[in-house]
């Protein structure tokens, strides 16, 4: 029996449709009876925007919604917790999720498994650009599960982070959050303009660290260079964990 | 307060993905906690096909399965309840869902709004072609509501229907259960024939009555006529009924 795989929907609400596309599409099926059953409860409007909780402009930790959610996931038979939003993963918010985790209940860590998936995929890669929320940018989230693997990381400048790679995702004119079918051109070129750069800074891969960027870098590689889309490698580690498959 | 949407996934997980999709796609939403709250369970091994099942293939109705994840979508709070399969509103099964449906839960019907809507934007439409399922043309489900408006059904010949139509959903091969990313070439094709069979046949506009043929026929019109499909139709009445929007 395959272990039902629950998802934390809304954050945002097209992350959350993608990674249930993006487990679908690693899913061996030919008929509907063999996808994998899974489960997703969006609640957006009560769950406070991730980087803005980080960046003190609103008080209320987001983990408490996402953890409360998850509870309701898990009451329903979930055993897999999926939370396709890279921000979230931030320990001050996800850290309440894990204190307050259903017992049964599992995260499938999705910046772990990125971590890994490079390990495994991408042996000589030793260092990586980040293209993220300005949440991922000033917590290093990621730098703690590459270290292990000896992968060091480079980011935007900052002038670039919170004039181009945030706005693409949050500006409420032209960023994918309020602008996603299709995405903007400003948004696509803005995030192309700091890949360049980042490549430019001797990144050997670039991952899209806010699950919104692969709407608007939809291709395997960039320059050159592999982009590793997040909630790609996490559909794929919960399609390992909830079919027993390797 | 928008009311929680319920939807039964898995039939297909594509189409039930491609109906939240289609939600997010008809809200008004700028930023994350915009967004309308939806639950999806997809528990796809659970339900059987709902053609076979109306063939007399398979012997269990999958209505009660259908009914026992509406009643799971009830216990977490939905006050509407989705069906993205217009096989799966055939009465014979559909029937068991209404019967068993908790109270508070309010089925939105998939077919019963394309009627009305047809009525409301096509008001010069007497005639319209049916693409679907075996089951959906068998059971004539559409011409049940369309009947209330004085609009006539026309449905492909029973070769086209049978070796074409069908199969460009249910092929193992090439059909769109089995391939949908992209879709293949042969399964267009031989929709774009049968459309074209239909509209030489009278009809004024071709309702896509399968929730997998969109994934095939992605234009708004076709040789001329316009394509309604019944997934898009069915995510705009949720968000009128979820946000209490005229």
């Amino acid at each position: 029996m395959a272990r039902l795989i629950g998802v934390v929907g809304g954050m945002g609400t097209d992350a959350g449709i993608d990674l249930l596309k993006k487990i679908a599409g690693n899913t061996p099926a030919v008929k509907d009876q063999d996808h994998l059953p899974v489960i997703m409860i969006s609640k957006p409007a009560s769950i406070l925007d991730r980087t803005e909780y980080l960046f003190g402009e609103v008080d209320v930790n987001p983990g408490f919604a996402i953890s409360s959610v998850a509870n309701e996931l898990a009451k329903a038979g979930a055993e897999l917790l999926a939370i396709p939003c890279n921000t979230a993963h931030v320990p001050e918010i996800i850290g309440i999720v894990e204190n307050k985790l259903a017992p049964g209940m599992r995260i499938v860590n999705m910046i772990e498994e990125v971590g890994k998936y490079i390990a495994d995929n991408f042996k000589v890669v030793k260092k990586v650009g980040i293209l993220g929320t300005n949440g991922v940018y000033r917590s290093g989230v990621y730098d703690q599960y590459l270290y292990d693997y000896d992968i060091v990381t480079v980011y935007p400048n900052e002038v670039d982070q919170f004039g181009k790679v945030h706005p693409s995702v949050y500006d409420p004119f032209y960023g994918i959050k309020a602008v996603s079918n299709p995405v903007s051109d400003r948004s696509v070129a803005d995030l192309l303009y700091v890949s360049e750069d980042l490549i430019e800074r001797g990144a050997e891969l670039i991952i899209l660290g806010c699950t919104e960027i692969p709407l608007a870098l939809t291709e395997d590689m960039v320059f050159g260079v592999p982009l590793i889309d997040a909630n790609n490698v996490l559909a794929k580690a919960l399609v390992r964990e909830s079919s027993g498959s390797a």
